[in-house]
């Protein structure tokens, strides 16, 4: 059995491998530790190819729209550049460029003949988390018991973006379960951060956040059910929306604990800039997502909730709540720097910054680890031992055989306290506008207390967790890099508990010099419009909202 | 102990009886079995108050808000009428008009003194299911062991009606648990049909059913999570919206099994007419609960998708689905005679009837019924032992002690089932479409296979529960009155099943003569502005629309 799984891994793994063309194989046999550069210097990509690659897909679909560029060239580019970034990152579980030419030849054709686009992502390539299934390939999400099982047809979300006319060549790796923010798998091992291979990309939608930063992707699909979209993008220095839960359909998804509702995982874009993002959420609402998924909330794009935050970004001035420390966790020196480096910001151009003070994270952070616990694990081992395979290490905090799953009982008292909490959540953020007189738009917090972490050191999801547990929209903006003569080590730093004394001595200026710096923009529940439109102006403001 | 609870009970029912002040008191020695007729004949309401009451909501808040009525006589009126809706159907579980005229009179200075209202429900009188918690008075929701706790707060809507300007002045009786749809307790016994004392009004909001059906309420809040508003208002021939699960807010209100999330009960209202239903939708969006309700969705009043649904029916005209029988249980002759009075006066009209299989309705009700029975009624006789009552004999399908909740490992399949369910009802939704060429609007199908019940006789909940299942918006529109001479029991009815053969047999021409008989008008999830305008037309078409 042992013997087996091995095998079946070892199988598929090669599979992926072979998947690269001969011709885009590139030598891997010295590289530095940031491979960030190989795209342009390794010499397989044209100069049209790495401009391409190197643009947004907001002008990539405005030119593929008006004739200038053709599908076929777009995804021949992406896909040699996401050959590279699978060479360097190991970010792929699926890599399919015949069947995305394919896909691109038709476009192009249907182009040709009716002198216009199928939809407003006509012939744009676009990155998927090895959770959308798409006809005719494999979902393993990591697992090796899911090897070989074929899809007969496509998760709604993909299926959405095929209409809107996305073209679909890689599939990015995850961490066996998702339930960890770092990538590793028994399949295709680790995948490493382009800046660093000393670093992880973050996860779970961590091959996403490789591919797109190394802009081997120009839009990534992600999830986040603690992060997970989230800690991709800040380790990658992108921008991630984490929709709040039923603004995009996540239908015919795999998922890890199918059928956990206590807390739903959601789907979004991970991209290099807001408007890319934006691109994304009108594509998909444009095409009436509620009409195939159950849980998708009928609300189309609301052009005129963008219109009046933009309105109130130029006229009135945003009002911004904002906080490092969640009281459980002190972030990293660079965070911190980061934090200062946007309020001060945004302060500077006229903005209104307040201190919000983050209402009880302690707890909703103790609550929601407890709901991804709720059967101790059963489902990931259940799926582990349908292969032999062993769980990575990063779970073992959640997979714990000596605990019994909750009952019933439990877990409506659970959902209980769940409901209570967002409650009393959103009355401190009413008293906070009634004591301001004025709406506070949204706050700003660390999405992780780390830059991009070292392999196998990411500890503490509560920056991200009790998010996911208010459900509110969070969009994630990058901010700087941590800097070895800036970010210096706190000296006699006095934990608050253990979990902060263990993160704070992951510390190392040294170890982190470079390490992306993030920070995330949360609003109310269901704001996707108006968080991504502060997000995008703190990103100007900040100049890191202009695609390099 | 079990002295101890009858005298708690017999404590809280003289509080009741002693509420109705001494000059409100009615002979009620000698009541034919239909009381429908008391209000007018029993000599304690004025000419005015019984135009007062007989009006509709929409009538009175106009006149409200021109200053050609005060709030204290409209209370007044609603208290009085009330008072003799308690005596003829021992509807309410609490009766304050002392407060509720304090109200008024304070609604009515701030008229004076502003010249304007303070909000668009300014001085009108709402009825309330003893659910939903005004402060400063108990919630007993038919539990004797919740006699004598004090509310220290309003509920969310109760918040957001009061802002709006409704006056409170009566809390109704509900079946102990709420998981019934006849409403009986061991505080107040039993509520009965104002048509035929023989009848239930219906359930779990079965007492907002009976006051608002003899016009004791004009406006009434019902909760629904397997046909608990829309049971009460089939009963009482009233107009009842069944919200999706989102739309209004259930914050701080009590329930049963508290913190179950596998299928939400929901809040809407009761009322004579959909103008009424749709002024308390409109009110209480128009407060944006969703700021203060966590799972409220921010979605205000769309009245682009109300004008377009009225377009729809006067130019293209509508496209309706229908269908008679679940598969499961036949109704009985009066609904299928009124299911036929709908479908021919529609089709006489212009619009479009097809036909809609019921897709796997029998699977839906299965499903349900265990999702209510999942923590095999701990939670109900958890409440039943602190105070030592026993369990109304109607629960004891859902409470069953020999069996034990189900595991989290069985909800979370459970809850994979329904939404894969929900998934493929609208994928055949979708189909009818494409095959029409145009959209299904709704479709139409008995909320209950029987006319206003006789006690005891509830059996059968699939009709309401399936679409509690799909959490699609339901309308119920009053449609005729059993009629012995045309609803003949039918002879040598070949039963499908057991509980078919149970309620087809209770049947009887004669004991069923004059009941109410509904429908209800389905749509999609989230489709309150289309449904209720469809459902308008269709009272109208049917020439119920108009308040008598």
């Amino acid at each position: 059995m042992p013997e087996d799984w091995k095998k079946i891994a070892a199988a598929k793994q090669q599979r992926i491998t072979n998947s690269i063309p001969e011709e885009w194989r590139i030598d891997t046999s010295s590289l530095n530790d940031n491979v960030m550069d190989i795209p342009a210097t390794c010499g397989l990509l044209t100069k049209s190819e790495l401009g391409i690659t190197n643009s947004s897909a907001t002008d990539l679909v405005a030119q593929l729209a008006n004739g200038s560029l053709r599908s076929v060239d777009v995804t021949t580019a992406f896909c040699k550049r996401a050959a590279i970034s699978h060479q360097v990152t190991n970010c792929a579980l699926e890599f399919f460029p015949e069947m995305a030419l394919e896909q691109a030849k038709e476009l192009d054709a249907y182009y040709e003949k009716n002198g216009k686009t199928v939809g407003p992502l006509h012939g744009l390539p676009i990155s998927l988390k090895d959770q959308l299934r798409v006809k005719g390939l494999e979902t393993t999400m990591g697992y090796v018991a899911w090897i070989d099982k074929y899809d007969s047809e496509d998760s709604v979300l993909t299926a959405m973006l095929r209409k809107a006319g996305a073209v679909f060549y890689i599939k990015t790796s995850v961490p066996q379960s998702l339930m960890v923010c770092e990538t590793v798998n028994n399949i295709s091992g680790r995948s490493v951060n382009p800046r660093n291979k000393h670093w992880s990309p973050g996860g779970s939608s961590g091959g996403e956040g490789a591919n797109v930063g190394i802009r081997g992707g120009i839009i990534g699909v992600g999830t986040d059910i603690g992060g997970s979209i989230r800690v991709p993008s800040a380790f990658n220095f992108l921008y991630g929306l984490r929709p709040s839960h039923g603004r995009l359909p996540y239908g015919k998804m795999a998922n890890s604990m199918e059928g956990q509702e206590t807390v739903h995982s959601v789907v979004g874009p991970i991209a290099h800039s807001v408007p890319d993002l934006r691109l994304f959420v009108k594509s998909v609402l444009d095409q009436e997502p509620w009409k195939h998924d159950s849980k998708t909330i009928p609300m189309p794009w609301r052009q005129s909730e963008h219109d009046a935050a933009v309105k109130r970004i130029s006229s009135e001035k945003l009002t911004l709540g904002f906080f490092n420390n969640d009281g459980v966790v002190m972030p990293h020196p660079p965070i911190l720097r980061g934090m200062e480096q946007v309020v001060s910001t945004l302060r500077d151009c006229g903005h209104t910054l307040v201190d919000w003070k983050p209402y009880k994270h302690d707890f909703a952070v103790d609550l929601i680890q407890g709901i991804y616990a709720s059967d101790a694990g059963k489902d990931i081992h259940a799926v582990l031992s349908a292969s032999g395979e062993p769980a990575i290490p990063n779970i073992n905090d959640l997979v714990d055989p000596s605990r019994s799953g909750v009952d019933i009982t439990t877990l409506w008292d659970v959902q209980s306290q769940k409901w209570n909490f967002q409650m009393e959540y959103i009355e401190k953020w009413n008293e906070m506008d009634e004591q301001l007189g004025k709406e506070m738009d949204a706050f700003i917090m660390p999405i992780t207390p780390t830059a991009a972490i070292r392999h196998n050191q990411f500890r503490y999801y509560g920056y991200a967790s009790a998010i996911n547990l208010l459900d509110f929209t969070s969009v994630v903006v990058p901010v700087t890099f941590a800097d070895k003569d800036k970010d210096k080590k706190v000296e006699g730093f006095t934990p608050m508990n253990d979990m902060d004394k263990q993160v704070q001595e992951e510390y190392n200026a040294e170890a982190y010099h470079g390490a992306p710096v993030a920070v995330q923009i949360v609003g109310r529940r269901l704001t996707e419009e108006k968080t991504m439109a502060i997000a995008e102006e703190i990103g100007r403001l900040l100049g890191n909202a202009i695609t390099p």
